[in-house]
């Protein structure tokens, strides 16, 4: 073993150990700490925007390509962002504890009582990108659900993760709990980052966050189960019996309130016989947003300044103001296109007719399909989930949004009196 | 691509596109397929055992130490075997079926109705070893819960798998239903397997059930999300105030009903204070069953022809009538030897004391634990999943016995009025 392999497997080791005792920490502790927590990102207020001038700062050595606003917005911390991390603590807090639950019982004929109860998964590590309330919100969930966590950021957010994880780290020391439920390793490099996912026998489940080159990359080196948080190729499919104004408002909100998600509409899908009346305005209304259309001939025909589509349009995920339009002969026609190019993360119907919506909503298996809503409500936070660990686009047992639940598993419990098999 | 690269990618496309079909079969049809299934297996019993008889007598080229009777009898299907491969079929027609079920619904504030309904995981790749049933009874489980199976056996038993593979297939045909959602692919090599297990795009879950060279094969190979079904190091502890008639009875019964498993009991746990009056006798049963004890200083002390225990003992999984004993100071201690030395699959405590008997089922978070009944019960027909598919050993969302539901997911379905994200 190198000296970076044993690094990492200590790393791994200590999540290990320190699993063990969150494993078993009574709800009233665990909420204590969230609690205080947050108490302490606010009374270090200061210390934090420090650490993250200091990323900022350092964007500015890199390409103007790399340093777009997007970037520096999603890295910026500031008095209101701190707070709403301390918040997000609370909430976690306020949840009910998903460790230990009873999730069915029954009984045998044999007298066996038998039940299933939540427990927690382990250690679980998560990598992801440049926003640095991540470090927060993973920690405070691993936490309440029993886990511990080792947290990989990214380069850009190094300064601010480290801050943010001492002053958890801190918290829990301070409570005479093991500071290693939640270690940050962002110092750690690629090579580190292989070392790790190869530490089958401490770390029990891989969350990546990010682009598709890391989604590749953690299926090609991780030896550990990898939950990928991947790309959202959402479609909003406007069907013939469609509520006019209803769509617009739908298909504006799915594409602009917030473009650079993974759950922003990236294509629009518009029934031939509402196309006319629907499109021409829609296209104008997008327009004047700043949205850039990609259509099909017959959105070409419709609507002014629409670029002509490429075949690559159809299963792009933008995260930008621009859009890809199709219009479709039939509801059979959209739900094969969203067969075809879609990522299984999030589709919409929006019609008047419950029979049409019952057969999209019935034949897509995307991980949320919705009648008459937003794709932006794939969100844990918005189903009611409390809050989320982010989006499972993994086919696995965890699909979709994945909150305190989806950080669990459960184990059979068995009560006899004498049994044995015959 | 080579050619046999091509070859594994079209097995797997095709049971992709077989996987779009079987999701949305009726629970009608699913269950008259199954039903059929049986029949074709008994009419076409003589041509089974025919084929059969080829691998058994294949075995003779194998040297000695692998053709050992319990290889045989593994291999072995006869008259009775093929009615329960019949019978197993029927069961699962009979039980509910999973896909479609609404797992729990509720409203939002803003009016929006969620609903987690239960979708199958697609594409299932399963591997394992001589026993032809497996063939039978996971192509039942997966049609059954709406999933596509590719089921790659052992090299001893090709032509039983082979023939049953055929007979299932032909049944789906005649009923103008795709073969493909069955496909037997015994034929390749290790180099194809680890082309199979490179199917991301087309295959959603691999389930290796075998020893730990293919575990450790798997998880080195494997691009797809892997549920291991690994080695059951169990445990039986009997407690200071345990009833010695029905700790007894427990423990032959864990060791000596059907000592190949992986729920067999390997390591048996005594309080100080019981072994005198528990041990000795206990040792003498086993003895004349023919089980060689291994025992610690105080275990060799009770027993005669008890062999000292050595370290590699605690964490050995024998499979075979064989079982290593230790005297423990404390409730404590034997929970501490479990975490050390066992595999979170099956840990069983026989006590009269409630609070100790909760304490161990709390503490241990193996996928079964068990009050006053043999570890033989961690099974999915014992515990009344109706069938399995095998004992997940991985610490995922499905953990212990995988039965329909474990072969499922959910969607999350939202159906809402228009309403979009503020």
């Amino acid at each position: 073993m190198t000296k970076l392999e044993k690094q990492i497997e200590a790393i791994a080791r200590r999540a290990r150990l320190a699993s063990s005792v969150v494993t078993k920490l009574s709800t009233g502790l665990k909420d204590r700490l969230l609690g205080e927590m947050a108490d302490a990102l606010l009374n270090r207020e200061r210390e934090i925007l420090r650490e993250n001038r200091r990323d900022i700062d350092g964007t500015e050595k890199l390409s103007a390509a790399t340093r777009r606003a997007s970037l520096i917005d999603r890295l910026t911390l500031n008095g209101k962002r701190v707070r709403e991390m301390a918040d997000g603590l609370r909430a976690v807090a306020a949840l009910p504890d998903p460790v230990g639950q009873v999730v069915r019982s029954w009984e045998r004929p044999n007298g066996l009582q038998v039940s299933r109860v939540r427990i927690p998964l382990g250690v679980i590590g998560i990598i992801y990108e440049s926003r640095p309330n991540v470090t927060v919100d993973a920690a405070g969930l691993c936490l309440k659900s029993g886990n511990a966590v080792i947290l990989r950021g990214g380069s850009e957010a190094i300064h601010s993760n480290l801050i943010l994880g001492k002053i958890l780290r801190e918290t829990l020391k301070k409570n005479g709990v093991s500071p290693d439920l939640v270690q940050v390793v962002d110092t750690i490099d690629r090579k580190g980052m292989e070392s790790l996912v190869r530490q089958t026998r401490y770390v029990d489940l891989m969350i990546p966050r990010g682009g598709e080159s890391l989604m590749k990359w953690m299926e090609e080196h991780s030896r550990i189960p990898v939950i990928k948080h991947d790309k959202g190729v959402c479609h909003l499919f406007v069907d013939e019996s469609a509520d006019i104004p209803m769509a617009e408002r739908i298909a504006f909100n799915a594409k602009v309130q917030r473009p650079g998600v993974c759950n922003a509409m990236e294509t629009l899908l518009v029934h031939e016989k509402i196309a006319p009346a629907f499109l021409p305005k829609m296209i104008r209304r997008f327009q004047e947003a700043g949205v850039e259309i990609r259509g099909d001939p017959a959105t070409c025909r419709l609507g002014e300044g629409v670029k002509k589509a490429k075949e690559s349009d159809w299963p792009a995920e933008y995260l930008d103001l621009v859009l890809a339009v199709r219009v479709v002969p039939t509801r059979e026609a959209a739900i094969r296109h969203i067969q075809k190019y879609g990522s299984l993360h999030t589709e919409s119907i929006v019609t008047e007719d419950r029979g049409s919506a019952e057969e999209f909503l019935n034949r897509l298996d995307s991980s949320v399909v919705l009648w008459n809503a937003s794709t932006r409500f794939n969100d844990g936070g918005q189903l009611g989930l409390g809050a989320e660990i982010g989006i499972s686009t993994t086919k696995m047992h965890a699909f979709g949004p994945m909150g305190l639940e989806e950080l669990t598993t459960t184990k059979f419990v068995v009560r006899g009196s004498g049994q044995v098999r015959e």
